[in-house]
């Protein structure tokens, strides 16, 4: 792979920043894109030089693979502004990580760290003033990369565009949140692309959860696609089980995805004395500790949402309510885990990287 | 599904074809596209106009859901001319109903029946130079949708694009198949989308391809993900197995797609008094008759190929050539299936629909 450095970065500011139109108190999740973003291309066996520039429109051919084949992979990622106003990422290193290995598991090429991550860097410091102080407000990530050869063949891209786009956020899910256990739909198959973050896992499951939504909940619990017998994932989070006083959340394989926040929450629920086991749960022992008054929470754990607690769950026709706690590990971990992002309480994993 | 009339339909003709600068006798699959494509956008729950003009790259947002959630399906189709410079489609309604069954499971909108097939039919009115005659040339049918909505959310799109794209084409493969048998990678899931023509399920097949292709194969029989027993597809194509002199294919589920070559072939083998049998056939079973030598055939079936014989195949560390047959069902009944397909024989099914 070969070395970029910093000054190898074109940059092309906008003359007027749009930032004073954006009301940033009541921003749906997603939609605002800040002034620029990063594009680096991939052509003849090599990516050519990163460039900084105005959001815009991307031309691109209707025989484009990425339309045609799904070569499509993104991460997920915030920025947090601390009370000097200093700007810190969560772990860039496990999302750079990640994102080369979905690259790998859709044949696409890796993308070298100076383009992602001092790329990244490049681009917070540009659009610093679209990260907001408090109230869980961040500003959302989203590296991505796409087939852009033309050919209507179905074989692997030659060409690729990396991107790097921002949007300022407020929190993703908000309500209550019930979930229903999968029972015939599945979002990946063994020795598949489920522990890739990969668009086609994603396309797979807007109509199973369009059926759950008329039926009143708002997720998908996700069971192993052979047996449906085991709780993997929630809608597009990983899942915890809180039995008693002791959480359990399924181990990573090809169908799950090794999500940063599970596996730091795994980390921080060790520092704060909570019994953490990574192990898959049945869905006959959910329901079991359901009935017996032992399953005390269920929470959905991803960058966007960061932790969500779920009401209750349904599974065929039954409908299971959970108890409300005050003392609730999800909403104590999400404490935690958030003041640590936002450096209200010192980070002592060392998890934090400032810009 | 409002209902629009040809008279709709907007077109805008280029003042100079490209037509004369393609050599027709020497195109690789998919990668020359002709004059004009077809275009057609859904917003604010409704498709527009459609549009017929000039073959050009698309204006699209980086945050374009397509990108990142990766809903996009598509169709496979041809368009041959006969020797009264008619042209024709095969079983175009198969591949309409399709498509809509494809976008049902990837929670898009149904594309009108005026928009794809007539539609369809008026492009190839106008692009009808471009069909020739002879030789296994068609003209490769491309339509497809995409998710064209912006936001990093993930939610179905409420936007979506429809486009026929064409491309002049000789066969699609060529050389000695071989082929290995999936023991650990998979194409689909139980309750996934296996059974819809998505673009996602494509990207997950690049990298065991990719994998196949090191070891001296070129393409992969792909068995159930749960146990890795069950013969499915072959690559992109539906795959039939000879034993003795009985043809075998899988029943479609939803892990294996309806084709419409493999649906005609069972039907054309039937009526050529070939013993045929819809019924997963076993790993161990294809292994045994390989060694008492009942295996005759293994070949692929679908729209680009139309039939491709496989030469042999490998599992696990062992490889098993197939025998050189001087009548093969395999050669047979592709050349009933093209002679219908091309008007050469009489078309006894009603399959074939002038343009």
């Amino acid at each position: 792979m070969e070395n970029k450095t910093l000054s190898d970065i074109k940059i092309n500011l906008v003359e007027h920043s749009k930032i004073n139109d954006i009301d940033f108190e009541n921003l749906s999740f997603g939609n605002v894109f800040t002034d620029h973003m990063l594009v680096c291309d991939y052509t003849n066996g090599e990516w050519n030089t990163p460039e900084i520039k105005a959001y815009a429109p991307f031309t691109i051919e209707p025989s484009a693979r990425v339309f045609h084949y799904g070569q499509a992979i993104f991460e997920g990622m915030k920025a947090y502004k601390d009370e000097q106003d200093d700007v810190w990422l969560f772990r860039p290193d496990q999302n750079y990580e990640r994102f080369n290995k979905s690259a790998v598991r859709l044949a696409m090429p890796e993308v070298p760290q100076d383009v992602f991550i001092d790329g990244l860097k490049k681009l917070l410091q540009i659009e610093k003033d679209w990260v907001k102080r408090g109230n869980g407000k961040s500003l959302y990530i989203r590296p991505f990369m796409i087939a852009t050869s033309s050919g209507v063949i179905a074989s692997p891209s030659l060409n690729y565009r990396f991107c790097i786009i921002l949007s300022p956020a407020k929190s993703y899910y908000s309500g209550e949140v019930k979930v229903v256990i999968a029972d015939h739909y599945s979002r990946a198959a063994n020795g598949g692309i489920g522990a890739a973050k990969a668009a086609g896992n994603y396309s797979a499951q807007f109509y199973p959860t369009k059926l759950a939504n008329e039926k009143g909940f708002q997720q998908i619990i996700w069971t192993d696609d052979a047996t449906h017998t085991k709780l993997e994932e929630a809608g597009t989070m990983n899942v915890f089980f809180r039995i008693n006083d002791t959480l359990y959340t399924a181990p990573t394989s090809e169908r799950i995805l090794d999500g940063v926040t599970r596996k730091s929450l795994i980390e921080l629920a060790k520092r704060e004395n909570i019994n953490v086991e990574v192990k898959s749960v049945l869905v006959e022992e959910l329901i079991a500790a359901a009935k017996d008054g032992s399953l005390k929470e269920i929470f959905g754990a991803g960058t966007a949402a960061v932790v969500n607690p779920i009401a209750g769950f349904g599974y065929k026709d039954e409908y299971f309510e959970l108890p409300k706690l005050e003392k609730s590990f999800a909403l104590h971990l999400k404490e935690k885990l958030t003041n640590i992002q936002t450096k209200v309480e010192p980070d002592t994993f060392g998890w934090t990287v400032k810009i």
